[in-house]
């Protein structure tokens, strides 16, 4: 990060971001009183430690009145269905295997379809950037529907094709799995510097052997990031070990398709050999505490984790499951709930959450390059909260108060890339109450369905 | 409640609402499409369902249009200690004793005093009304000042009185307590219908048997609650064992503390003989989830407790444990902590939940008469919900809608005692700005101190 007071000259920035204070969470996690960012062509130019008699000295096309702000990097959500908001709040409280087989799987297969895909990706972003997500790393079916959502939305997106081993609504001939892969990366492998596109394997066990094997090899010749939901339930472990003899994680091992691409979603049930194996691959975790209490899943041991060494990045996962996509009530949540479950308030500060979903969540979708602090040279997603407000006063320590007291409702600006997605609360790429309309319709249609 | 078509006089009531979603809460958890409420004199005159085409046949001093909203009873936030806003941030992610020894008492120590108790109180009032609260049972010290800052507010209050044996800020010779109880009952008891006055006793460990004994009679003279903080953590087991040869829920029954007007705060390591003796004597609990997470002190086993028909009102506890005062935000945390706890999705529903922050706290602190539920003839404690946003879109369950996915900041307008105190958002009772510039204030002193 470059901090100075170098001459700029006038008119040289797109956009410039005044006042406030500035939580770079660069890897030194420098904050800045009162700083100048300058963006330029969707990059940050510079990070300014302003002088007050300055401020006049720099200028730009549009100016961003910071005062009372904090200024953060937009936040990252590693893991996510977001067409499964048309399920939201559906059906609740219910036992996994009953919530499952007789409301979500029905419902799926009944309504999923490419408009339903995009008309739900659409209002999620809606909701995303209301509450300062700018990355979403999502996996459904028809998920290029998903890519076209991100592009009118303006949000940075990995879109994650799925794959699993019986007939689903976008690929009802699973014979057909490696040529849907292929065409999804090629269409997408170089379409938008937006959006990044991946593979998912829903789980170990839905996937079979030769499916894993042949998806990775798929995302690891076109160089894309491959997910995969493991660990979430106890019950995996068993099923897994009776079918191929060995636990999920070392049959993944086998199949060679654990490396420094592969995100591992959920992991609560890991154990310490699992973590060293991840560990030592470089293996990527996506950590989704709400959804894994709501659906009554488990605690992944994700200190343990970062203290291997191991990129963890936050995620909501789909709204049937959380409900909602706000990543500042998962941080409180991720904060929270290792803390009671190790009895140790001290396993998991508000510096590391937080971390977890930026800089964290960019590393684990190999996008640390780009994204995940704010830093001259990287992609400009920069999110604004007001902090003005009675239940984030006082301000001691910002770090304690955007992750134990705000949340996604006091975001008030987003900039992705460049672009001005939302100002003070409005958002300018979305028509939200169409988007919200479409999605009504959808829900009326299941309903009476 | 009355639902139906009656002929009301024109302009007989003072407040109308009409339109929307009506959650009554009552003990058949009846919902009213359309509704029209009825406010006279503070009071719920009455609830209709309106047909469409009598929309004009009523009328009042000032009508409220719901279209779009849930309307519910307004939350009651059983546990807190509202002056500790000025901390809110102070010191997290500290081990316990570190953060009371080196910070939390110190601070108190040094700079609480009635002014702060006044003007934290009223910045916490501010924050609880945007976030949907009505009633709270706070306990501290200078406590009469937490009373004066209600009724500036217009806010429904517990005000608890602190009692422990050690020299506080406003009670520095221990030995007066009686005398301190005594005058602080005498002169809330009949002072004014928003404001009930009670006792708080620390906890067993810092007070001794003759004090818990005393001011429990103090108390039980005045007819007025009594709370204590219990079994927040693990070692108050083995200190009370050693100290009285008893465990503490037995230590308090030999007593004779534990009583219908009780309220035990916390509770997160009753056993089953505890949670007997609570369901035998008619012992409430205020459950405080997220503050039990913070400070890694455990979870308490509330499923059970109402399995056995323990009333349990949902509290918040202080902001130098939580850090918020979002009664949503913690209706989501209880209703998730205890599926992943003990691993099942079914233990504690939405509508359990809401229940526990609506009538079941009412009921903790004795005014179930009165609040907790929209029903004729209960004092109108109200608040709306828009529901008009992407994060609550589609709408299948209001429960399930209010519980994992609104939270405080999607309430728009709240009555108490039949007064609006809050209108599209805007604080009718409190000047936000300088209530927070006065909290600003003291938390400068605090840092330089």
């Amino acid at each position: 990060m470059k901090t100075g007071n170098g001459v700029i000259p006038a008119n040289d920035w797109d956009v410039m971001i005044t006042g406030g204070t500035l939580l770079t969470m660069s890897e030194t996690m420098e904050a800045v009183e009162n700083p100048s960012v300058g963006i330029k062509d969707g990059i940050i130019a510079t990070v300014l430690q302003k002088e007050k008699q300055s401020v006049n000295s720099y200028c730009a096309n549009e100016t961003i009145d910071a005062s009372g702000c904090i200024i953060m990097p937009g936040l990252v959500n590693t893991h996510t269905h977001l067409p499964m908001v048309c399920f939201r709040g559906m059906a609740d409280d219910l036992p996994l295997m009953e919530w499952l087989n007789c409301h979500i799987f029905p419902a799926e297969a009944s309504f999923v379809n490419e408009k339903m895909v995009f008309d739900g990706a659409l209002l999620a972003m809606a909701e995303m950037i209301l509450a300062g997500t700018t990355t979403f790393c999502d996996g459904y079916f028809f998920e290029s529907k998903v890519g076209e959502a991100a592009l009118q939305a303006g949000m940075r997106a990995v879109i994650a094709q799925g794959f699993i081993d019986f007939p689903v609504p976008d690929n009802l001939d699973s014979s057909k799995k490696m040529a849907v892969a292929t065409r999804f990366l090629a269409k997408w492998k170089h379409f938008s510097p937006l959006v990044t596109p991946a593979c998912f394997c829903h789980s170990p066990y839905t996937c079979s052997p030769e499916t894993l094997a042949n998806i990775k090899d798929a995302a690891r010749n076109a160089d894309v990031p491959y997910l995969i939901h493991l660990l979430e339930n106890k019950d995996e472990i068993a099923t897994i070990l009776k079918r191929y003899g060995k636990k999920p994680v070392q049959h993944l091992q086998h199949l060679g398709v654990l490396d420094e691409q592969t995100i591992a979603v959920h992991c609560n049930w890991a154990d310490q050999e699992d973590i060293a194996i991840f560990a030592d691959l470089g293996v990527k975790v996506s950590h989704n505490p709400e959804s894994s209490m709501k659906l009554a899943a488990g605690v992944a041991p994700i200190p343990e984790m970062l203290q291997m060494g191991i990129t963890v990045g936050l995620g909501t996962d789909g709204c049937a499951s959380n409900n909602d996509l706000d990543m500042f009530r998962e941080m409180d949540t991720a904060a929270k709930v290792h803390k009671v479950i190790t009895l140790n308030p001290t396993v998991m500060s508000a510096k590391t959450v937080l971390n977890m979903a930026t800089r964290g969540g960019a590393r684990a979708l190999g996008l640390d390059q780009r994204i995940g602090s704010i830093e001259s040279g990287k992609d400009a997603d920069i999110i604004l909260l007001d902090m003005n407000k009675p239940h984030l006063t006082p301000l001691y320590n910002p770090y304690s108060q955007l992750v134990y007291a705000a949340s996604g409702a006091d975001v008030i600006t987003s900039i992705i890339g460049g672009r001005l997605v939302m100002k003070d609360r409005h958002l300018l790429t979305i028509d939200v109450d169409s988007a919200m309309e479409n999605v009504r319709a959808i829900a009326a249609n299941i309903m009476s369905g």
